[in-house]
């Protein structure tokens, strides 16, 4: 268990091979595992990476093509054969649901969990929310209706000084009123700011995911300043001339959007099986943004 | 390319596991492959095992589960991708084809290839016939309507004996003829009997394939004499009590199906996850019938 983890399952493009597996990751938070995309394989990759399936909560798909979507019907299945319980949600469009039910009626009728149905839309909308984190959705620029996703952890409770809150003698039940930010008033009246009783919390962190895009600038409008940006970067300058006619990016291309957007660090990935070495996609990226990374399948991105 | 070779992609039961991938097998028979179930990832050991998507000419799906059925949304996809020309025939249950014609709506509206559905029904048919092949498909006994599949070669030319030939002034335009096992008449009249020209053709090979069924002294009689019989053993004999309520066989049970029905070879294989060996399987099935082996993912079975 992690507190904001990006787990690579598969960071290829189009089919998987035997360098890449097809688009996915698993987003480690605190208790649950958000998946986002599902390429064929992404069960296995899970069972390699011992990512726990009964942890599995939400799976969000970019857009309807195989390579983001066909590893659902297996791994939906999977989980009903290993009896996991509770729900788990699929955030998709109109036409995935409906073609996922009509793959569930016929090979997995029952299964041990719920499984939620949420239909999302071209667009920018926030589709998650709880106490913890907002998953929003916004516009990304591909052949078909694709959207990328930004996970957005809420401010965290602030640190309380053991010294001050004994020296103040303040009550256990007040204290978590203090670590979210309330002053303590004592029974004679004085308020005791909470800048005295308390540190700033950890900073909250954020993650964008884009895939599968052609350049766009307004991209960095979207995922300003999140501590992460994944961008696919399916081809490297050689292949600049189809990339956009393909509905992708070059890593260039990725990189020019993290550094409008003043990201912590770059991920690249999608990689298209013409090539053979991460090393042209980090190269030109770096000449753009320097704090980049090519993933590969099994790594893991600690935010914090 | 092989005469006739069983190439095994997968012999895993129920799930993919970082042990056995699901069901998937590749007959590499002359100059096309004829694949026999195709659980999820079926693409990728088709890759890792050096079979070209061109060459993958039918599919055949024994029965609507996903281990047996889950791969084919991918594999077509990315047979389009590849470009594949020809065509490839899809072999399945009504509905299988109803639920693979959804999918490839939505994920695969154009493909460079012909997709031929031909609806199966359980029980016993000839569904595929050409000059060198024959395929039957036989009744198993699972907990769905559930088909095995028999491969069978025909009769081959027979060898001719070039002295004979020589000697008689045979004309080219003929050889094909006595090849299949006509005599040759002189002009004048006189005949010369085939069996003084040729020798005995190359044996015909067949091959069985029983996957998944409970143990059924019936389709020993489907599949008597071939040469190799493959018979899942989901279960050793420790879970022989589970095995019929699951619509599976022990090893044992596939042995005694091999040695009523009098087979060159048994292949053992649809292993449960509960086994982390071959070894129970092996030593209860040779028990019963000695030529016995345990199928693995890359294993390459020639029957000539």
């Amino acid at each position: 268990m992690a507190n904001f983890q990006v787990n690579i399952l598969g960071c290829g493009s189009a089919t998987p091979s035997t360098r890449h597996m097809p688009a996915c990751q698993v987003i480690d938070f605190r208790d649950r595992l958000f998946m986002i995309d599902c390429g064929e394989g992404a069960q296995l990759q899970m069972m390699r990476q011992r990512l726990k399936f009964s942890r599995l909560s939400h799976i969000f798909i970019s857009h309807l093509h195989g390579d983001h979507f066909l590893g659902l019907p297996g791994l939906l299945s999977t989980l009903a054969l290993h009896e996991k319980g509770g729900s788990v949600t699929i955030h998709t469009f109109a036409e995935g649901v409906r073609v996922l039910r009509e793959i569930m009626a016929v090979f997995c009728r029952e299964t041990s969990y719920e499984i939620i149905y949420d239909v999302i839309t071209p667009g920018r909308a926030v589709i998650f929310d709880d106490h913890a984190l907002t998953v929003e959705t916004f516009p990304l620029y591909h052949r078909v209706p694709c959207v990328g996703f930004k996970f957005s952890e809420k401010p965290k409770a602030r640190h309380l000084r053991g010294d001050m809150i004994r020296f103040h003698g303040i009550p256990v039940a007040q204290l978590e009123d203090i670590r979210r930010g309330a002053d303590f008033v004592k029974p004679d009246g004085t308020v005791i700011p909470n800048s005295w009783l308390t540190t700033d919390p950890d900073p909250s962190v954020s993650y964008a995911y884009c895939s599968d895009t052609m350049y766009n600038p307004s991209v960095a409008d979207d995922v300003r300043g999140v501590d992460v940006l994944y961008h696919e970067s399916t081809y490297a300058d050689d292949f600049a001339a189809k990339a956009a006619p393909r509905g992708h990016s070059t890593a260039r291309e990725a990189a020019r959007i993290a550094a409008a957007a003043g990201v912590g660090r770059l991920v690249l990935g999608h990689y298209s099986k013409a090539y053979d070495s991460d090393e042209p996609f980090l190269r030109e990226a770096s000449e753009e943004f320097p704090d980049v990374i090519a993933a590969r399948e099994g790594m893991k991105i600690d935010l914090l």
